[in-house]
């Protein structure tokens, strides 16, 4: 199963609803596209892929929610809508990325309404079948750079859960595996929303490949003591200049590899990479409900005081310097990454 | 209140007990020296310096329990029970600095036995007595290095609860904001037993000094962006060289403040110094029970799938190059360390 498909038999927008795994496997959906936006912001669908394939399908409920009758009233709602789904989760690009694409596609079709609203499913499952082989292109490149008994830490969730199946960095773990290779997987739990411990980890058991979840402060000891041999995560923007914004946490761990000589690998399509930023310090960054810092329990305890308040920013950029390759569907680009990139995504 | 404390009333060894809190507030007093070394195990009591004094105060128990008529029988059995004391935790080593205090001064007594048990609590409760008026000298130094406005980033919890009073880092940021400086305080949320957002958090609340608990992943994020001014924490050991074990993930806080050029400080009293190790690759590093990182939940969810494994090291060791200054209560030691350390241990 798709975690983000069109289900024909429900006539909806489903996905698998990641709030509530592992300790539940249930469908969410959706034949409103502002339950889409809301559903994205409250992250039912999260990671860069899956996000923009949601926001893809969103604007096909828009085309059909839509009761214009000529093709300028139904763009001129399916821009409304784009801004709603745009508006959604403001760091992860593949969100905006998918929605011009339809966009474009959408004011070039010369047809009538009633076919423009078809061809604008078309093109949101176009995207959504792309991503699939995309993430399969990306793990064969990314697969090369593990060797047969390697220990992998790994950040947050960036498999199938995280796309529309198979994964980015998970993916390549993934594949790797189906080569036969060994591989250990240290999953950082990723807080505050545990991607790692909820979702990584029930993904890696699902494929039979050998993990330990780490707190994501252990990542530093276990790579100075010489136990993790790769470090591989998503993104959610790159920068021109080969910035990569990822799941906050991403930049301590790409500095406590580089400070052991460890590499350290985005996995990401090219639908991630922004060349309109030239570095990373112009992606915006979320900061999210403090609530998700505050609220977890152990032993059915609260773990922080009543009245205590959070900061709690979503993701963070880390700098080019500490990234030793970004793998594409289109090849693994190495530093000084401006030409590469351009090349990957040309 | 101090955390550890001999109870007259009760005529035992009394703690706060820093599992139940801040959802309780609740005494563990003990009569029996193995039930504090347990207690110590399983972090009844936690902090260095606490653990230091919890640790005497079980060789005066243990010195009670003795039915040895003899000061050698007498010595024997508080050597017996030392060793079990010491083998409650590894890493820190002021637990084992008091009892080598407490065993010399034993065996340096030349009077009877029901004379010596005497001499070994008072020696417990001058190592109590001496680790708050400690606490306050280091305090004093470290707050100089604090200015008006500063907001610090602070890993695990060094405060009152982690010593008989007062605090180390903890310590210092208290004395700065009785100062009258203007200070904002970033709580690490400290995972896997989440000491920030738990003890820290709830001492901030009561000292009435502003403060945002922050997921662990998002020092680097404040650091990158120039919000965060200084970085304090305690440490559980120091090597002669300057090398310091602390809490897991102080190293990779450490990384984040040095590429921001954010000065990075450890505050101990010199009964953390352990001039019999080199460097900091011989310290032993303690890796507890897995449940510590799989059993936390929210929304009463489980927060891993069933099965799922953990590795847990509970300390990591941050090389010297990327310690600022070191803060004890004879004074603030820079770098290189080697002959400071010396110094303010002589």
């Amino acid at each position: 199963m798709r975690t983000v498909f069109w289900d024909e038999n429900r006539d909806a927008l489903c996905m698998i609803d990641q709030r509530l795994l592992p300790a539940k496997f249930e469908l969410a959906c959706y034949t409103d596209y502002r339950a889409v936006a809301q559903a994205i912001t409250e992250m039912v669908v999260r990671g860069a892929p899956a996000i923009g394939a949601a926001a893809a399908f969103g604007l096909a409920l828009a085309a059909r929610q839509s009761r214009a009758g000529t093709p300028e009233g139904l763009l001129a709602d399916l821009r409304e809508a784009a801004s709603t789904l745009g508006a959604a989760r403001p760091t992860a690009v593949n969100l905006h990325w998918a929605l011009r694409r339809i966009l474009k596609t959408a004011s070039e079709y010369p047809g009538p309404a009633e076919k423009l609203r078809q061809v604008v499913m078309a093109e949101a499952q176009r995207i959504a079948d792309e991503d699939v082989e995309i993430n399969k292109r990306m793990a064969r490149y990314g697969a090369e750079l593990i060797a047969d008994g390697d220990t992998i830490i790994h950040h947050c969730n960036t498999g199938a859960l995280a796309t529309v199946d198979w994964g980015t960095a998970l993916g390549v773990i993934r594949t790797a595996h189906e080569q036969g290779k060994r591989i250990h997987v240290l999953v950082d739990e990723t807080r505050p929303r545990l991607q790692g411990s909820r979702l990584t980890a029930w993904e890696l058991q699902q494929y039979g490949i050998p993990f330990d979840i780490i707190s994501d402060n252990a990542a530093g000891y276990f790579l100075r003591t010489g136990q993790a041999h790769k470090v591989f995560f998503g993104a959610d923007r790159v920068a021109a200049n080969g910035d990569v914004a990822n799941k906050i946490g991403t930049y301590m761990l790409a500095l406590a590899a580089r400070d052991n000589g460890v590499p350290a690998y985005a996995v990401v399509p090219t639908s991630t990479i922004d060349l309109s930023l030239d570095s990373g310090k112009q992606i915006p960054i979320e900061e999210r409900d403090p609530a998700e810092v505050l609220n977890i329990r152990r032993d059915g305890q609260p773990l922080s005081p009543p009245g205590a308040t959070a900061r709690n920013p979503a993701f963070d950029v880390t700098p080019n310097r500490l990234i030793s390759a970004i793998v594409t569907e289109n090849g693994v680009v190495y530093p000084p990454f401006e030409d590469g990139l351009r090349e990957v995504t040309g």
